[in-house]
């Protein structure tokens, strides 16, 4: 029954022509993923093909044993990453991998973001987690399946995270996957999802702008902090929390 | 009598329309107003929509007690930030906010823009103030009411905004709204005003384009300084001065 | 005969709309002259108009005694700049001024811009000179004519001119106007100039790059060394040179 | 038989549109040429000739001993460099060459790149290195080729190539010139190749991309470190090695 598919194969072919459309990444560099919780199985970007050939019979669905269960190309080659994560994480409709300048800039230099100001907060209570650098053995055997396992372990064991700049140590607190809907993956580059594939591409957007806005920061104040906790959570709560106002849905 | 709004709606669409054309928000992050000085209401973009798809009947016109007088959408959730600042500044036409990458990353850094150079003198005598940072009990009661009473009394008390990168505290006199259309508000992110909801947009322009020029003058030399004040007073007034020779209007 | 000086108009309007298309300035944040030194006199973009407003008629003609000859509008506020220009340099075709961000941050930070690399070499033989800042009495009267006979002035004096950034005092040796088509206007922004309307707005574009490319280089190695005069000359010459190679124009 | 070369210089023209298309290069700042190995010449863009006036029949063919064997336009003044990269390394199907900014602002800054992350080693196993000035000798006479020579030499001794930004001089093992397909010409800018002119072109817009992030990287943790090798490995294999499994031609 191929049909099935064909809602979750548009809106992840939609998801995934946004990444050109917002200047998330150059030549094929990103891909998105959208995730069916109900049938246990996720679309994908195939490999290599250039957003503007895409169409959505091009789009590969995977069941979470890896297998292929429709389409004709190869998944994308971070299709382990994906999967790992909605298996540890399966309310996540949606995942999007780029390679967005400012936020791989700071995976590159290993540092977690600080919470510098409103806009972040109104999308996650806190810095955004960089990750370590994979280890020799992760690399050499199941290195994509790897990467996926490391982002869970960030977010359970977030002192394992890289150093907050101009801050110091992440706070061991486990990090709450939903609520902190992106992640830089040490000397690689952004992850970012959400509950459906174009919350994810939004998303990794949000990381790039929040990215670009505290590099400018660390050069005009050196000595800058982070925004006070009381103003972080309200910003927060306004838009994610039970007496969220911000938008039309909750009036 | 709703076709009353229908200019001021207008003008307010057009405006809102403008920040996505002139890369000043990603998203919904940013929104104009334009005030009706002699009905007492101002119109102002519905929370959460985005530009793209805003219509005229979509736009909100709320009067100075807060009260949604046309419109079915809920009013941006900035709106009584816009409120009282339409309430201490009557001759204000119209205010945009926005989230535009260089204001915000020095709203971010908790520093006001010296005035470096023509480009800003021609829109106001100083440097663009920074305010400081809510407290704890402006933030979790009437929080975006208290934001607008902040940028108010930082007007009338500029002793109260951050640093001047590079320069010191910020002087004492009061500033002058009308001739000092914008702030960055600490942690944040920038306003600006003018006398229709156009102008403000057009400083909310010139705010992006002065605080990328001051952040990399920064690092060109770092021991920089200001424009001296006979520059900045004739720029300020072959512009807006009462022998003003620029443009074709006082021809 | 209003028609006579039609060519002129055309040429200049066209180079004032390409400072829009090749993003040297917002609104109307720039303005082209061109200049017909047969006739002694010089076509330039009326004051505060918009660039996409703008008509051939729009453009205004004036003599070299700042009387307008032809044209219903205003000229640029910057047309006693442009006068003094033409009147040293008679053989410049036509003068740009933006405020392109690059440049008018160094501009602003008050240094000259080193030549670093051939980008800049194919076009002037050395560093871009910034001037020294006004004097009050400069400034309080006649403004725009001393903005003019300070470009003069520094072309023939260039000692006064800023510290080249990184290398030290400006050279004494008179800068030859023509073989140095760009000058940054200390506190303000460039001027740029050249054999026709066109060529000064493909100068500003060039300073506008090479400034760009000499703040970066300024941060990744701050230890940065000038190119060396053999390469700088070599590059000058294969363009401007008596035995010039590159295009299609002396093969 | 000028037909024969139509295919050639095909793809040689859309190659030299896509520097403009990619923005990496404003005006003629930038050539691509196309090599047919069994033939023994090389396409190439005409000298100074703007992309948006460019037909096929301009694209200059060339053999290598330099004679023209096709167009009637002068060949870019760069054809030596070109030629004498064909003749040392006839496996290469195109080379291009810009001005792009940060590629640029490297290649003046006299540093080699280092390789930080993993979207750097997607395309080569290490630095991109950066090239010694070219001497006063080898400027004076001949210089575009020995501009190519001396990429040649950097390549076969690449210790002479300039030290690698916080981390040290360059090693001393040879460069293989296929797998490590990007080099700055110290103070001039950037060249990239490719097995056609459109992979060169490429290789062009990935070098501009890693330089972008690395000037970045340099800010944001100046204590940075590179990629360790063994993910440098394993990205360059994923893509290149002999089990690659990136994309869709060896599924």
């Amino acid at each position: 029954m191929p049909a099935d598919y064909k809602e979750l194969k548009e809106q992840t072919l939609l998801a995934n022509l946004e990444i050109q459309q917002r200047n998330l990444a150059i030549y094929t560099w990103g891909n998105v993923s959208g995730f069916d919780k109900a049938r246990g199985v996720f679309a994908i970007k195939p490999s290599g093909v250039p957003y503007d050939q895409l169409a959505v019979d091009d789009i590969v669905v995977v069941d979470l044993d890896g297998r292929k269960v429709e389409g004709e190309l190869n998944p994308s080659s971070d299709t382990p990453t994906h999967l790992e994560i909605y298996r540890a994480f399966p309310e996540t409709g949606g995942i999007t991998h780029t390679h967005s300048p400012h936020a791989t800039a700071w995976a590159q230099a290993l540092r977690s973001i600080p919470i510098l100001g409103t806009t972040q907060a109104d999308h996650l209570a806190g810095p955004i987690i960089c990750t370590r650098v994979l280890n020799r053995k992760e690399v050499d055997s199941g290195y994509e399946k790897n990467t996926g396992l490391l982002i869970i372990e960030t977010f359970r064991n977030p002192e394992s995270g890289m150093e907050i700049a101009g801050v110091g140590p992440f706070p061991e607190e486990p990090l709450i996957f939903a609520e902190n809907p992106m992640v830089l993956l040490g000397g690689h580059g952004p992850f970012a999802w959400g509950d459906s594939p174009a919350k994810s591409v939004y998303n990794a957007a949000v990381l790039e702008e929040c990215a670009k806005m505290a590099w400018m920061v660390m050069s005009i104040n050196p000595g800058f902090s982070s925004l006070p906790d009381y103003i972080v959570n309200k910003h927060y709560e306004r838009k994610h929390g039970d007496g969220a106002y911000y938008g039309q849905t909750k009036a």
